[in-house]
Protein backbone atom coordinates (compact mmCIF):
# COMPACT_ATOMS: atom_id res chain seq x y z
CA UNK A 1 0.00 0.00 0.00
CA UNK A 2 1.66 3.20 -1.61
CA UNK A 3 0.73 6.90 0.06
CA UNK A 4 -0.30 9.69 -2.92
CA UNK A 5 -1.13 13.22 -3.28
CA UNK A 6 -2.12 13.24 -6.72
CA UNK A 7 -4.94 15.42 -6.68
CA UNK A 8 -7.55 17.05 -9.43
CA UNK A 9 -10.13 19.91 -8.58
CA UNK A 10 -13.32 20.28 -10.73
CA UNK A 11 -16.02 22.53 -11.40
CA UNK A 12 -19.68 20.76 -11.28
CA UNK A 13 -23.02 22.70 -11.75
CA UNK A 14 -25.65 20.82 -9.81
CA UNK A 15 -28.60 20.08 -12.26
CA UNK A 16 -32.07 20.44 -11.96
CA UNK A 17 -32.65 16.41 -12.05
CA UNK A 18 -30.49 15.69 -9.60
CA UNK A 19 -32.72 18.15 -6.97
CA UNK A 20 -35.35 16.18 -4.75
CA UNK A 21 -38.46 16.93 -3.29
CA UNK A 22 -36.55 18.67 -0.33
CA UNK A 23 -35.25 21.29 -2.44
CA UNK A 24 -31.96 20.14 -1.92
CA UNK A 25 -28.95 17.89 -4.52
CA UNK A 26 -30.11 14.69 -3.81
CA UNK A 27 -28.03 12.84 -1.16
CA UNK A 28 -27.48 9.62 -4.27
CA UNK A 29 -26.70 12.34 -7.14
CA UNK A 30 -23.46 13.30 -5.05
CA UNK A 31 -22.36 9.46 -6.08
CA UNK A 32 -22.29 10.17 -9.52
CA UNK A 33 -19.95 13.33 -8.83
CA UNK A 34 -16.98 11.84 -7.07
CA UNK A 35 -17.30 9.09 -10.20
CA UNK A 36 -16.81 12.00 -12.53
CA UNK A 37 -13.84 13.48 -9.99
CA UNK A 38 -12.06 9.83 -10.47
CA UNK A 39 -12.79 10.38 -14.40
CA UNK A 40 -11.26 13.63 -14.47
CA UNK A 41 -8.58 13.26 -12.50
CA UNK A 42 -7.48 10.32 -14.63
CA UNK A 43 -7.48 11.91 -17.60
CA UNK A 44 -5.61 14.88 -15.99
CA UNK A 45 -3.00 12.43 -15.64
CA UNK A 46 -2.92 11.49 -18.98
CA UNK A 47 -5.40 8.04 -18.48
CA UNK A 48 -7.92 6.97 -20.23
CA UNK A 49 -10.43 4.90 -18.38
CA UNK A 50 -12.80 4.20 -21.57
CA UNK A 51 -9.59 2.05 -23.02
CA UNK A 52 -9.35 0.50 -19.69
CA UNK A 53 -12.63 -0.85 -20.67
CA UNK A 54 -12.20 -1.89 -23.97
CA UNK A 55 -8.83 -3.75 -22.99
CA UNK A 56 -11.23 -6.05 -20.64
CA UNK A 57 -10.75 -4.66 -17.17
CA UNK A 58 -12.82 -2.54 -15.09
CA UNK A 59 -12.67 -0.34 -12.03
CA UNK A 60 -15.57 -1.27 -10.03
CA UNK A 61 -16.35 0.39 -6.63
CA UNK A 62 -16.13 -1.95 -3.44
CA UNK A 63 -16.61 0.52 -0.81
CA UNK A 64 -18.13 3.99 -0.03
CA UNK A 65 -18.41 6.53 2.62
CA UNK A 66 -20.19 10.27 2.14
CA UNK A 67 -20.34 12.23 5.03
CA UNK A 68 -22.69 15.05 4.14
CA UNK A 69 -22.27 18.54 5.91
CA UNK A 70 -24.57 20.87 3.78
CA UNK A 71 -26.88 20.89 1.81
CA UNK A 72 -26.18 22.38 -1.83
CA UNK A 73 -29.39 23.51 -4.66
CA UNK A 74 -29.87 23.72 -7.94
CA UNK A 75 -27.57 25.60 -9.81
CA UNK A 76 -24.95 25.94 -7.00
CA UNK A 77 -21.49 25.57 -8.48
CA UNK A 78 -19.26 23.08 -6.55
CA UNK A 79 -15.65 22.42 -6.12
CA UNK A 80 -15.03 18.57 -6.03
CA UNK A 81 -11.23 17.70 -5.20
CA UNK A 82 -10.43 14.04 -6.24
CA UNK A 83 -7.02 12.37 -4.65
CA UNK A 84 -5.82 9.02 -5.26
CA UNK A 85 -5.25 8.52 -1.09
CA UNK A 86 -3.41 5.17 -1.68
CA UNK A 87 -2.79 2.11 -3.71
CA UNK A 88 -2.24 -1.41 -3.54
CA UNK A 89 -1.43 -4.48 -6.22
CA UNK A 90 -5.36 -4.58 -6.76
CA UNK A 91 -7.30 -1.79 -5.15
CA UNK A 92 -7.32 2.05 -5.58
CA UNK A 93 -8.78 4.43 -2.35
CA UNK A 94 -10.02 7.82 -3.09
CA UNK A 95 -10.43 10.92 -1.60
CA UNK A 96 -13.12 13.52 -2.13
CA UNK A 97 -13.84 17.12 -0.93
CA UNK A 98 -16.65 18.87 -2.28
CA UNK A 99 -18.15 22.65 -1.32
CA UNK A 100 -19.59 25.49 -2.36
CA UNK A 101 -17.08 28.07 -1.94
CA UNK A 102 -15.43 28.17 1.70
CA UNK A 103 -18.67 25.73 2.84
CA UNK A 104 -17.88 22.24 3.14
CA UNK A 105 -20.66 20.30 1.19
CA UNK A 106 -19.34 17.17 1.69
CA UNK A 107 -16.51 14.40 1.96
CA UNK A 108 -16.00 10.85 0.98
CA UNK A 109 -13.64 8.13 0.50
CA UNK A 110 -13.92 5.23 -1.81
CA UNK A 111 -11.98 1.74 -2.58
CA UNK A 112 -11.92 0.70 -6.01
CA UNK A 113 -11.19 -2.66 -7.18
CA UNK A 114 -9.86 -4.02 -10.42
CA UNK A 115 -11.63 -7.03 -11.95
CA UNK A 116 -11.72 -8.45 -15.68
CA UNK A 117 -15.38 -9.44 -17.46
CA UNK A 118 -15.76 -12.39 -15.22
CA UNK A 119 -15.70 -10.34 -12.27
CA UNK A 120 -12.08 -11.70 -10.94
CA UNK A 121 -9.84 -9.43 -8.97
CA UNK A 122 -6.95 -9.15 -11.06
CA UNK A 123 -3.56 -6.71 -11.03
CA UNK A 124 -4.37 -3.05 -11.70
CA UNK A 125 -2.67 -2.35 -15.25
CA UNK A 126 1.04 -1.25 -14.78
CA UNK A 127 0.37 1.66 -17.38
CA UNK A 128 -2.55 2.80 -14.81
CA UNK A 129 -0.25 2.76 -12.00
CA UNK A 130 2.40 4.48 -13.67
CA UNK A 131 -0.30 7.46 -14.12
CA UNK A 132 -0.35 7.72 -10.25
CA UNK A 133 2.93 7.25 -9.21
CA UNK A 134 4.24 9.74 -12.33
CA UNK A 135 1.82 12.30 -10.73
CA UNK A 136 3.02 11.96 -7.20
CA UNK A 137 6.73 13.02 -7.87
CA UNK B 1 -47.77 -2.25 -40.25
CA UNK B 2 -50.37 -4.53 -37.76
CA UNK B 3 -52.23 -2.79 -35.38
CA UNK B 4 -52.30 -4.24 -32.07
CA UNK B 5 -54.44 -4.23 -28.70
CA UNK B 6 -52.25 -6.27 -26.59
CA UNK B 7 -51.54 -4.03 -23.09
CA UNK B 8 -50.15 -4.68 -19.44
CA UNK B 9 -51.04 -2.62 -16.34
CA UNK B 10 -48.39 -1.83 -13.73
CA UNK B 11 -48.14 0.13 -10.47
CA UNK B 12 -45.32 2.80 -9.83
CA UNK B 13 -44.76 4.25 -6.39
CA UNK B 14 -43.07 7.43 -7.27
CA UNK B 15 -39.63 7.23 -5.45
CA UNK B 16 -38.21 10.22 -3.62
CA UNK B 17 -34.92 10.21 -6.04
CA UNK B 18 -37.33 10.47 -8.64
CA UNK B 19 -38.61 13.85 -7.45
CA UNK B 20 -37.39 17.48 -8.18
CA UNK B 21 -36.78 20.89 -6.14
CA UNK B 22 -40.11 21.78 -7.59
CA UNK B 23 -42.06 19.06 -5.58
CA UNK B 24 -42.92 16.96 -8.36
CA UNK B 25 -42.06 14.03 -10.12
CA UNK B 26 -39.57 15.04 -12.64
CA UNK B 27 -40.46 14.85 -16.14
CA UNK B 28 -37.35 12.78 -16.83
CA UNK B 29 -38.27 9.97 -14.77
CA UNK B 30 -41.24 9.18 -16.68
CA UNK B 31 -39.19 8.12 -19.20
CA UNK B 32 -38.34 5.34 -16.75
CA UNK B 33 -41.14 4.62 -16.15
CA UNK B 34 -42.77 3.97 -19.89
CA UNK B 35 -39.60 1.76 -20.09
CA UNK B 36 -40.44 -0.56 -17.10
CA UNK B 37 -44.18 -0.72 -18.59
CA UNK B 38 -42.56 -2.15 -21.93
CA UNK B 39 -40.75 -4.57 -20.34
CA UNK B 40 -43.39 -6.15 -17.50
CA UNK B 41 -46.00 -5.69 -21.12
CA UNK B 42 -43.11 -8.22 -22.54
CA UNK B 43 -43.00 -10.52 -19.47
CA UNK B 44 -46.63 -10.79 -19.33
CA UNK B 45 -47.00 -12.33 -22.51
CA UNK B 46 -43.87 -14.85 -21.65
CA UNK B 47 -41.08 -13.34 -23.45
CA UNK B 48 -37.65 -12.31 -21.86
CA UNK B 49 -36.06 -9.38 -22.79
CA UNK B 50 -32.68 -9.50 -21.25
CA UNK B 51 -32.37 -13.17 -23.29
CA UNK B 52 -33.20 -11.02 -26.37
CA UNK B 53 -30.13 -9.17 -25.81
CA UNK B 54 -28.21 -12.19 -24.61
CA UNK B 55 -28.63 -13.26 -28.03
CA UNK B 56 -27.38 -9.95 -30.11
CA UNK B 57 -30.22 -7.98 -30.98
CA UNK B 58 -31.15 -4.53 -28.96
CA UNK B 59 -34.76 -2.99 -28.86
CA UNK B 60 -33.65 0.50 -28.84
CA UNK B 61 -36.11 3.58 -28.39
CA UNK B 62 -36.10 5.74 -32.03
CA UNK B 63 -38.61 8.24 -31.30
CA UNK B 64 -40.53 8.98 -28.16
CA UNK B 65 -43.09 11.70 -27.01
CA UNK B 66 -44.81 12.72 -23.92
CA UNK B 67 -47.46 14.97 -22.93
CA UNK B 68 -47.48 15.94 -19.34
CA UNK B 69 -50.63 16.09 -18.13
CA UNK B 70 -50.69 16.84 -13.86
CA UNK B 71 -47.73 16.55 -11.60
CA UNK B 72 -46.94 13.93 -9.33
CA UNK B 73 -45.36 13.65 -6.09
CA UNK B 74 -43.44 11.65 -4.31
CA UNK B 75 -45.12 8.26 -2.59
CA UNK B 76 -48.20 8.69 -4.94
CA UNK B 77 -49.47 5.23 -6.22
CA UNK B 78 -49.70 5.64 -10.04
CA UNK B 79 -50.88 3.18 -12.89
CA UNK B 80 -49.32 2.77 -16.26
CA UNK B 81 -51.64 0.92 -18.55
CA UNK B 82 -48.39 0.06 -21.96
CA UNK B 83 -50.09 -0.78 -25.32
CA UNK B 84 -48.30 -2.38 -28.60
CA UNK B 85 -50.18 0.22 -30.78
CA UNK B 86 -48.62 -1.89 -33.95
CA UNK B 87 -45.55 -3.51 -35.11
CA UNK B 88 -43.54 -3.60 -38.55
CA UNK B 89 -40.82 -6.05 -39.34
CA UNK B 90 -38.10 -3.70 -37.36
CA UNK B 91 -40.72 -1.40 -35.53
CA UNK B 92 -42.34 -1.26 -32.56
CA UNK B 93 -45.09 1.30 -31.36
CA UNK B 94 -46.13 1.45 -27.84
CA UNK B 95 -48.84 3.96 -26.55
CA UNK B 96 -48.97 4.22 -22.41
CA UNK B 97 -51.13 5.75 -20.13
CA UNK B 98 -50.36 7.10 -16.57
CA UNK B 99 -52.89 7.83 -14.27
CA UNK B 100 -53.49 8.77 -10.12
CA UNK B 101 -56.69 6.88 -9.67
CA UNK B 102 -58.68 8.93 -12.41
CA UNK B 103 -56.20 11.53 -12.71
CA UNK B 104 -54.71 11.55 -16.07
CA UNK B 105 -50.51 12.38 -14.97
CA UNK B 106 -49.22 11.76 -18.49
CA UNK B 107 -49.53 9.81 -22.08
CA UNK B 108 -46.82 9.34 -23.85
CA UNK B 109 -46.22 6.85 -27.44
CA UNK B 110 -42.63 5.29 -28.48
CA UNK B 111 -41.06 3.75 -31.52
CA UNK B 112 -38.79 0.98 -30.68
CA UNK B 113 -36.19 -0.43 -33.42
CA UNK B 114 -34.37 -3.59 -33.14
CA UNK B 115 -30.91 -3.44 -34.07
CA UNK B 116 -27.29 -5.41 -33.57
CA UNK B 117 -24.81 -4.97 -31.63
CA UNK B 118 -23.07 -2.71 -34.71
CA UNK B 119 -26.54 -0.55 -34.16
CA UNK B 120 -27.71 -2.28 -38.11
CA UNK B 121 -31.41 -2.47 -38.13
CA UNK B 122 -32.59 -6.04 -37.67
CA UNK B 123 -35.95 -7.42 -38.35
CA UNK B 124 -37.65 -8.46 -34.56
CA UNK B 125 -37.21 -12.19 -34.26
CA UNK B 126 -40.13 -14.09 -34.89
CA UNK B 127 -40.33 -15.40 -31.18
CA UNK B 128 -40.53 -11.71 -30.15
CA UNK B 129 -43.43 -10.80 -32.44
CA UNK B 130 -45.37 -13.94 -31.39
CA UNK B 131 -46.05 -12.55 -28.94
CA UNK B 132 -47.80 -9.94 -29.50
CA UNK B 133 -49.79 -11.70 -32.17
CA UNK B 134 -50.86 -14.34 -29.51
CA UNK B 135 -51.67 -11.99 -27.11
CA UNK B 136 -54.09 -10.24 -29.49
CA UNK B 137 -56.09 -13.29 -30.27
CA UNK C 1 -47.00 32.96 -31.06
CA UNK C 2 -43.83 34.44 -32.42
CA UNK C 3 -41.58 33.03 -33.58
CA UNK C 4 -37.61 33.97 -32.18
CA UNK C 5 -34.14 32.28 -33.21
CA UNK C 6 -32.59 32.86 -29.93
CA UNK C 7 -30.14 30.06 -29.43
CA UNK C 8 -27.07 28.62 -27.65
CA UNK C 9 -24.68 26.22 -27.45
CA UNK C 10 -22.78 23.57 -24.52
CA UNK C 11 -20.42 21.31 -24.16
CA UNK C 12 -21.78 17.79 -22.53
CA UNK C 13 -19.27 15.11 -21.79
CA UNK C 14 -21.19 11.66 -21.57
CA UNK C 15 -21.25 10.54 -17.70
CA UNK C 16 -20.89 6.72 -16.82
CA UNK C 17 -23.83 6.97 -14.54
CA UNK C 18 -26.05 7.88 -17.23
CA UNK C 19 -25.06 5.08 -19.91
CA UNK C 20 -27.10 1.68 -19.80
CA UNK C 21 -25.82 -2.01 -19.70
CA UNK C 22 -26.24 -1.55 -23.51
CA UNK C 23 -23.21 0.41 -23.57
CA UNK C 24 -24.63 3.67 -24.92
CA UNK C 25 -26.26 6.64 -23.23
CA UNK C 26 -29.38 5.85 -21.68
CA UNK C 27 -32.14 7.55 -23.22
CA UNK C 28 -33.65 8.55 -20.45
CA UNK C 29 -30.90 10.88 -19.90
CA UNK C 30 -30.97 12.89 -22.47
CA UNK C 31 -34.02 14.56 -20.95
CA UNK C 32 -31.88 16.15 -18.73
CA UNK C 33 -29.40 17.19 -20.97
CA UNK C 34 -31.89 19.61 -22.83
CA UNK C 35 -32.58 20.73 -19.56
CA UNK C 36 -29.31 22.30 -19.02
CA UNK C 37 -29.74 23.75 -22.56
CA UNK C 38 -32.78 25.57 -21.39
CA UNK C 39 -31.24 26.13 -18.19
CA UNK C 40 -28.00 27.67 -19.69
CA UNK C 41 -29.57 29.34 -22.58
CA UNK C 42 -31.88 31.52 -20.29
CA UNK C 43 -28.54 31.78 -18.04
CA UNK C 44 -26.38 33.05 -21.52
CA UNK C 45 -29.59 35.60 -22.14
CA UNK C 46 -28.90 37.02 -18.77
CA UNK C 47 -31.41 35.30 -16.75
CA UNK C 48 -32.06 33.40 -13.70
CA UNK C 49 -33.86 30.21 -13.39
CA UNK C 50 -33.99 29.97 -9.57
CA UNK C 51 -35.01 33.46 -8.84
CA UNK C 52 -38.45 32.91 -10.83
CA UNK C 53 -38.72 29.71 -9.17
CA UNK C 54 -37.84 31.77 -5.84
CA UNK C 55 -40.97 34.47 -6.90
CA UNK C 56 -43.32 31.87 -7.22
CA UNK C 57 -42.96 30.73 -10.98
CA UNK C 58 -42.52 27.26 -12.62
CA UNK C 59 -41.51 26.60 -16.24
CA UNK C 60 -43.05 23.18 -16.82
CA UNK C 61 -42.80 21.00 -19.38
CA UNK C 62 -45.76 20.06 -20.48
CA UNK C 63 -45.01 18.67 -23.90
CA UNK C 64 -41.56 16.73 -25.24
CA UNK C 65 -40.68 14.47 -27.92
CA UNK C 66 -37.21 13.30 -28.63
CA UNK C 67 -36.12 11.29 -31.87
CA UNK C 68 -32.65 9.28 -31.37
CA UNK C 69 -30.45 9.36 -34.58
CA UNK C 70 -27.20 7.58 -33.57
CA UNK C 71 -26.10 6.14 -30.11
CA UNK C 72 -23.26 7.79 -27.55
CA UNK C 73 -21.21 6.52 -25.34
CA UNK C 74 -19.64 6.67 -22.14
CA UNK C 75 -17.21 10.37 -22.54
CA UNK C 76 -18.09 11.26 -25.50
CA UNK C 77 -18.15 15.02 -25.44
CA UNK C 78 -21.65 16.57 -27.01
CA UNK C 79 -22.58 19.81 -28.41
CA UNK C 80 -26.23 20.55 -27.57
CA UNK C 81 -27.63 23.68 -29.55
CA UNK C 82 -30.69 24.87 -27.69
CA UNK C 83 -32.87 27.23 -29.25
CA UNK C 84 -36.24 28.85 -28.50
CA UNK C 85 -38.26 28.27 -31.29
CA UNK C 86 -41.50 30.28 -30.33
CA UNK C 87 -43.27 31.70 -27.32
CA UNK C 88 -46.85 32.91 -26.69
CA UNK C 89 -48.09 34.57 -23.10
CA UNK C 90 -47.94 31.60 -21.34
CA UNK C 91 -45.72 29.20 -23.30
CA UNK C 92 -42.19 28.41 -24.66
CA UNK C 93 -41.25 26.29 -27.47
CA UNK C 94 -37.69 24.36 -27.70
CA UNK C 95 -35.72 23.05 -29.96
CA UNK C 96 -32.44 21.07 -29.68
CA UNK C 97 -29.91 19.29 -31.59
CA UNK C 98 -27.92 17.37 -29.96
CA UNK C 99 -23.80 15.97 -32.01
CA UNK C 100 -20.86 14.83 -31.39
CA UNK C 101 -18.33 16.54 -33.86
CA UNK C 102 -20.70 16.02 -37.51
CA UNK C 103 -22.60 13.21 -36.32
CA UNK C 104 -26.53 13.54 -35.21
CA UNK C 105 -26.99 12.09 -31.70
CA UNK C 106 -30.96 13.36 -31.08
CA UNK C 107 -33.61 16.07 -31.71
CA UNK C 108 -35.73 17.04 -29.34
CA UNK C 109 -38.74 19.67 -28.96
CA UNK C 110 -40.43 21.03 -25.96
CA UNK C 111 -43.21 23.16 -24.68
CA UNK C 112 -43.01 24.89 -21.18
CA UNK C 113 -45.93 26.45 -19.60
CA UNK C 114 -45.79 28.98 -16.96
CA UNK C 115 -47.29 27.76 -13.54
CA UNK C 116 -47.62 29.08 -10.23
CA UNK C 117 -47.36 27.11 -6.87
CA UNK C 118 -51.13 25.48 -7.27
CA UNK C 119 -50.41 24.75 -10.50
CA UNK C 120 -52.45 26.99 -12.48
CA UNK C 121 -51.29 28.73 -15.75
CA UNK C 122 -49.84 32.20 -15.81
CA UNK C 123 -48.12 34.52 -18.24
CA UNK C 124 -44.70 34.45 -18.35
CA UNK C 125 -43.45 37.34 -16.80
CA UNK C 126 -42.11 40.16 -18.39
CA UNK C 127 -38.54 40.08 -17.76
CA UNK C 128 -38.38 36.67 -18.55
CA UNK C 129 -39.87 36.89 -21.86
CA UNK C 130 -37.84 40.34 -22.03
CA UNK C 131 -34.84 38.37 -22.31
CA UNK C 132 -35.88 36.50 -25.36
CA UNK C 133 -36.73 39.47 -27.27
CA UNK C 134 -33.95 40.81 -26.61
CA UNK C 135 -31.64 38.42 -27.53
CA UNK C 136 -33.67 38.43 -30.77
CA UNK C 137 -32.50 41.35 -31.87
CA UNK D 1 -29.27 5.95 22.24
CA UNK D 2 -31.35 2.59 22.12
CA UNK D 3 -30.87 -0.46 20.16
CA UNK D 4 -33.66 -1.95 18.20
CA UNK D 5 -34.45 -5.00 15.89
CA UNK D 6 -37.31 -3.22 13.80
CA UNK D 7 -36.57 -4.51 10.34
CA UNK D 8 -38.87 -4.89 6.44
CA UNK D 9 -38.05 -6.68 4.08
CA UNK D 10 -38.89 -5.59 0.53
CA UNK D 11 -38.06 -6.73 -3.47
CA UNK D 12 -36.32 -4.59 -5.69
CA UNK D 13 -36.62 -5.45 -9.80
CA UNK D 14 -33.50 -3.36 -11.18
CA UNK D 15 -34.72 -1.25 -14.08
CA UNK D 16 -33.07 -0.97 -17.61
CA UNK D 17 -31.96 2.74 -16.57
CA UNK D 18 -30.52 1.90 -13.04
CA UNK D 19 -27.29 -0.36 -14.86
CA UNK D 20 -24.86 1.03 -16.53
CA UNK D 21 -22.42 0.12 -19.17
CA UNK D 22 -20.42 -2.29 -17.28
CA UNK D 23 -23.71 -4.28 -17.86
CA UNK D 24 -24.43 -4.24 -13.57
CA UNK D 25 -26.36 -2.00 -11.68
CA UNK D 26 -24.70 1.11 -11.02
CA UNK D 27 -22.97 1.58 -7.94
CA UNK D 28 -25.27 5.14 -7.48
CA UNK D 29 -28.61 3.72 -7.95
CA UNK D 30 -28.36 1.60 -4.84
CA UNK D 31 -28.25 4.47 -2.82
CA UNK D 32 -31.75 5.24 -4.25
CA UNK D 33 -32.65 1.56 -3.14
CA UNK D 34 -31.70 1.90 0.40
CA UNK D 35 -34.14 4.98 0.20
CA UNK D 36 -36.61 2.58 -0.68
CA UNK D 37 -36.39 0.49 2.22
CA UNK D 38 -36.26 2.97 5.00
CA UNK D 39 -39.38 4.26 3.49
CA UNK D 40 -41.45 0.88 3.31
CA UNK D 41 -39.87 0.35 6.70
CA UNK D 42 -41.67 3.11 7.80
CA UNK D 43 -44.90 2.69 6.23
CA UNK D 44 -45.22 -1.12 7.59
CA UNK D 45 -44.73 0.52 10.74
CA UNK D 46 -47.76 2.66 10.38
CA UNK D 47 -45.74 5.88 9.88
CA UNK D 48 -46.36 8.05 6.47
CA UNK D 49 -42.90 10.36 5.88
CA UNK D 50 -45.08 12.94 3.52
CA UNK D 51 -47.31 13.80 6.10
CA UNK D 52 -43.70 14.02 8.48
CA UNK D 53 -42.27 16.52 5.26
CA UNK D 54 -45.93 18.24 4.93
CA UNK D 55 -45.28 19.25 9.08
CA UNK D 56 -42.09 20.94 7.97
CA UNK D 57 -39.71 18.20 9.62
CA UNK D 58 -36.67 16.21 7.33
CA UNK D 59 -35.14 13.38 8.10
CA UNK D 60 -32.15 14.03 5.53
CA UNK D 61 -28.76 11.59 5.19
CA UNK D 62 -25.63 12.45 7.14
CA UNK D 63 -23.42 9.72 6.85
CA UNK D 64 -24.20 6.62 4.23
CA UNK D 65 -22.13 3.32 3.98
CA UNK D 66 -22.37 0.89 1.42
CA UNK D 67 -19.51 -1.93 0.71
CA UNK D 68 -20.81 -4.00 -2.84
CA UNK D 69 -20.18 -7.44 -2.58
CA UNK D 70 -21.55 -8.96 -6.09
CA UNK D 71 -22.46 -6.94 -8.99
CA UNK D 72 -26.66 -7.41 -9.63
CA UNK D 73 -28.07 -6.82 -13.57
CA UNK D 74 -30.22 -5.77 -14.92
CA UNK D 75 -33.89 -7.64 -14.41
CA UNK D 76 -32.37 -9.14 -11.29
CA UNK D 77 -35.36 -9.78 -8.61
CA UNK D 78 -33.40 -8.46 -5.09
CA UNK D 79 -34.28 -8.87 -1.43
CA UNK D 80 -33.90 -5.22 0.80
CA UNK D 81 -33.85 -5.80 4.44
CA UNK D 82 -33.71 -2.56 6.42
CA UNK D 83 -33.49 -2.24 10.09
CA UNK D 84 -33.61 0.19 12.36
CA UNK D 85 -30.41 -0.08 13.79
CA UNK D 86 -30.49 2.23 16.99
CA UNK D 87 -32.33 5.75 17.76
CA UNK D 88 -30.79 8.72 19.43
CA UNK D 89 -33.31 12.07 20.62
CA UNK D 90 -32.02 13.42 16.78
CA UNK D 91 -30.36 10.45 14.87
CA UNK D 92 -31.65 7.46 13.14
CA UNK D 93 -29.28 4.66 12.21
CA UNK D 94 -30.38 1.60 10.02
CA UNK D 95 -28.26 -1.22 8.46
CA UNK D 96 -29.49 -2.54 4.66
CA UNK D 97 -28.48 -6.47 3.46
CA UNK D 98 -29.68 -6.72 -0.39
CA UNK D 99 -29.28 -10.38 -2.06
CA UNK D 100 -30.47 -11.83 -5.09
CA UNK D 101 -31.75 -15.59 -3.79
CA UNK D 102 -29.04 -16.55 -1.12
CA UNK D 103 -25.81 -14.23 -2.98
CA UNK D 104 -25.14 -11.11 -0.82
CA UNK D 105 -25.01 -7.92 -3.40
CA UNK D 106 -24.62 -5.26 -1.01
CA UNK D 107 -24.43 -3.82 2.67
CA UNK D 108 -25.13 -0.60 3.59
CA UNK D 109 -25.35 1.57 6.85
CA UNK D 110 -26.77 5.41 7.00
CA UNK D 111 -27.28 7.70 9.71
CA UNK D 112 -30.42 9.89 9.26
CA UNK D 113 -30.67 13.43 11.08
CA UNK D 114 -33.89 15.26 11.88
CA UNK D 115 -34.25 19.24 10.62
CA UNK D 116 -36.62 21.96 9.75
CA UNK D 117 -36.90 23.74 7.15
CA UNK D 118 -33.63 26.08 8.06
CA UNK D 119 -31.29 23.03 8.32
CA UNK D 120 -31.29 23.38 12.33
CA UNK D 121 -31.34 19.64 13.68
CA UNK D 122 -34.43 18.91 15.42
CA UNK D 123 -35.98 16.17 18.23
CA UNK D 124 -37.11 13.36 16.04
CA UNK D 125 -40.73 13.61 16.71
CA UNK D 126 -42.15 11.00 19.17
CA UNK D 127 -44.67 9.53 16.80
CA UNK D 128 -41.99 8.69 14.46
CA UNK D 129 -39.70 7.67 16.96
CA UNK D 130 -42.94 5.68 19.08
CA UNK D 131 -43.62 3.26 15.74
CA UNK D 132 -39.75 2.15 16.16
CA UNK D 133 -39.84 1.99 20.01
CA UNK D 134 -43.32 0.18 19.02
CA UNK D 135 -42.75 -2.25 16.10
CA UNK D 136 -39.76 -3.43 18.66
CA UNK D 137 -41.79 -5.25 21.30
Amino acid sequence: MVESMVEHEIQIRVRYSETDAMGFLHHGSYVNYFENGRIELNRALGGDYRAVEEGGLFLVVVKLEIRYASPARFDDLLTLTTQVASISPAKFMHEYVLKRDNTLIATAKTTLACVDRSGSIRRIPDDVRKLVDAGDE
